[in-house]
């Protein structure tokens, strides 16, 4: 394919995408397909020969599509949304044909220079604290990873890092094994499945701290498990916050979990990759209230701020807290300015070395929506969701099950967790909306999540209007 | 932005990628760009209201343009090629606009099911073993990794784990930090950087094994590490062999280094992050013999396969050797059909939790190119880069420093380093052409990539006089 077919094809291209969006509305949200259901409808083996564009957009349809869970439709309500917008697609296409790997300052001094200045246009609409900002000459600053999961991890091991030279200057006998016996992190039970598993990678322990009645973590709970620990001889060096967790965006209590963090010297990361998002609008920024008490900060872009996955935006008061853990040089990957103090090399930043440009997005998609444009759409989500929840309220077969505070609301059918149960399987059968479940101590709860750039008051009427007859036939095949 | 907005401007954008693609040869490969250059050409803070379409794409080429290292010129011959192509652009529009998340089969079933079918498609075209394909009921496949690092880091992660087991169900006492004080992992001293970092995310010991005259690892240096750490009390579990090393492309002897691996019941990983393209060649499938004594092996579609950045190709004989190391099943994520052995959930495999449809990009490549088309391209750049050696042979001021097997030539001036080093200087202040240097052994060296798409022998040719014409006055200068 030269230039000028890509020409052709790259404007039926953008046709096709133009055309699934406006019409994902009939689209069914969740697909009818079976496990291996795609293997039969494709040949074998790669052709010898080439195929033609029209063979392959015209499998889309039928093979593709149908297999398809339609994210960014306005039925969609599960997991957490993920964000589709223009002008990250446009951004992709101009980032796919610049495609440089921006592991160094010089391998494309763009790439990096915009990603800095973009994560301080954020960190500044989110009101982080000046430390958090790269600025001219500071010492923090904010990359892109790749995921949540990747920046708790990379925080993990800086902290893991920082904890055993510390420990190691003290006492030079300490191999690093004695050390990462001992070492231990902590999160709320809440958390997010990725920060267990950032510890079992990182090869240290990981406590759960029981939550409060609203799923938070609080100070005497995290207070008692560093004691205990400490006179287990054991050493406290990584507490991940969470803000809005992914279960019922409870949210941890930051200004009391902060403080404890600087008294006992522990790493302090906060994870808000759902929640972050919503801090760029005044009312909602109280909740990240402490984050002045933290050493690293991450939230997903690529969640609720219109910027398309993968965007994860982390800030770190200490670049070379990152950078000591990861930096290694070779001589095919120096370049003349890299001593210079002035640039950022962002590969010692995080696990991969390659990386796309990424901040590309970020730049057209702030501008183009402007700060007023992006804190109109957190808010029309929030409202929506405060919509859900009073139709829910309403309804005195229903319970709301957590408080609501940004786009999540999470609810069930009062009685036992059998009934619940039901109902999310004949909303599952009916595959008109999407959504799924979790677990709130005992309850099992349906978690109704404002995902869709478009959706709508109605559609959300709709879902609710749906749920309640699905609901109706249940209760009322339960006393046949 | 709306949708009819979208189409208007894709469509320009759409014409400005391919306006860049084809005049990419007109912009100066390098950037003239001091460290520092963009901040001042930008507003401190995102703007409140919208900007317009043409206020960015203006800037583009103020601002982005003149900072960007040119990857796709064709005088681009720095580190290795990223890929770039047509089809694989129309199937990342295509990516962004599902914009689904495919952590799971449920979050999306196409996503999963083609990454799964076009991993056996690559492994096919490798001649993988059958155990390396997923099939219909194997106990192997692929996955699509971000990168190699994250490959060699998920694999050294899975033998730890691996091992880890196997030495607590012998010895049911031992702990987890016992074992990895003592596992130790091996790579040539050739080895990526990524590989010793792999070590040190994972917490244990990396040893280099020194390499031979043609900067390969072979049987009797590993032998030797190997039985050393063993009297010591050292547990070795993990070695990464690697096809096509970064300095040099020299490739480790994987049919000796293999079966000691088999015998000494190691975890063999291979890196072919460059290389690995290759082999869909048959007369560069050779090199790829001893791969059935691995257990996991990788490479870079993304590097030489014209699938744009980010693929990268990892495969497993034993499936269960990674989730097992990486499961963990929240409620949310959980859904009805994950227990029935027919479906991937694609999250135990990888790092991070969300993961973009990127086997589109796979599935377009492969059906608009054709494997002949593939393997043409491949054969081109080989081409290209011998028809360079032999230029640099023909000049007897120069000398080339190691076998030319696939698209990269290490050649430097005869007598000091520091004779070399001065003319790569004058080479990057021109920067009419790109390339970066290496160490081999003492001797430090030019890498001349075939990395553009669009190289030509013209081009490989004009680089050449253009070296020479340097190189001229460099020694004409040195007499002075």
């Amino acid at each position: 394919m030269d230039a000028s077919e890509f020409r052709r094809r790259g404007k039926e291209m953008v046709d096709y995408v133009a055309d699934y969006m406006e019409g994902i509305e009939g689209r069914q949200v969740y697909p009818d397909v079976e496990p291996g259901y795609l293997r039969p409808l494709i040949p074998t083996t790669a052709p010898q020969e080439p195929d033609t564009f029209e063979d392959i957009i015209n499998d889309v349809e039928k093979i593709i599509m149908p297999g398809v869970t339609h994210w960014h439709s306005p039925y969609f309500f599960a997991y957490f949304p993920t964000a589709s917008s223009y002008p990250s697609m446009l951004a992709d296409m101009l980032c796919g044909a610049i495609g440089c790997i921006g592991f160094s300052w010089a391998a494309s001094p763009a790439c990096t220079e915009l990603e800095t200045v973009m994560m301080d246009w954020l960190g500044k609409m989110l009101q982080l604290p000046e430390a958090f900002l790269a600025g001219n000459a500071g010492e923090g600053g904010g990359v892109i990873q790749g995921s949540a999961s990747e920046a708790t991890l990379v925080a993990l091991l800086a902290a893991r890092t920082k904890v055993t030279r510390r420990l190691q200057a003290a006492s030079p006998g300490l191999t690093q094994a004695a050390i990462m016996e001992k070492l231990v992190a902590y999160s709320s039970d809440q958390a997010h499945s990725s920060v267990e598993r950032a510890g079992l990678i990182g090869g240290v322990k990981l406590k759960a701290i029981p939550s409060d009645g609203k799923f938070a973590m609080r100070a005497s709970a995290l207070q008692e498990a560093l004691e205990r620990d400490k006179a287990a001889g054991l050493i406290p060096f990584f507490v991940v916050a969470t803000l809005g967790t992914t279960s019922c965006c409870s949210f941890d209590n930051l200004l009391e979990v902060g403080p404890i963090c600087i008294k006992e010297d522990v790493w302090l990361h906060i994870d808000a990759a759902y929640a972050g998002s919503a801090f760029i609008c005044p009312e909602f920024r109280p909740l990240l209230n402490g984050v002045e008490f933290a050493d690293s900060f991450n939230f997903n872009p690529h969640k609720w701020l219109l910027v398309n996955f993968d965007c994860s935006a982390m800030w770190v008061k200490k670049r070379t807290d990152l950078t000591g853990a990861f930096k290694l040089d070779p001589v095919y990957l120096k370049h003349s300015h890299q001593d210079s103090g002035l640039i950022t090399d962002y590969r010692h930043w995080q696990l991969p070395l390659g990386r796309r440009f990424r901040s590309l997005k970020m730049w057209f998609v702030f501008r183009m929506y402007g700060i007023k444009g992006l804190q109109a759409y957190i808010r029309k989500h929030v409202q929506l969701s405060h919509e859900f929840e009073s139709l829910v309220q309403q309804d005195p077969r229903f319970e709301i099950c957590a408080e609501v505070t940004l786009g999540l609301v999470c609810f069930r059918l009062k009685g036992s967790n059998k009934l619940t149960k039901a109902l999310l399987e004949r909303i599952n059968n009916a595959k008109k909306i999407h959504l799924v479940p979790c677990h709130l101590r005992d309850k099992f709860v349906l978690r109704f999540a404002i995902c869709s750039r478009t959706v709508e008051s109605a559609h959300v009427q709709l879902a609710w209007e749906h749920i309640r007859g699905l609901a109706t036939e249940l209760l009322k095949a339960e006393k046949e």
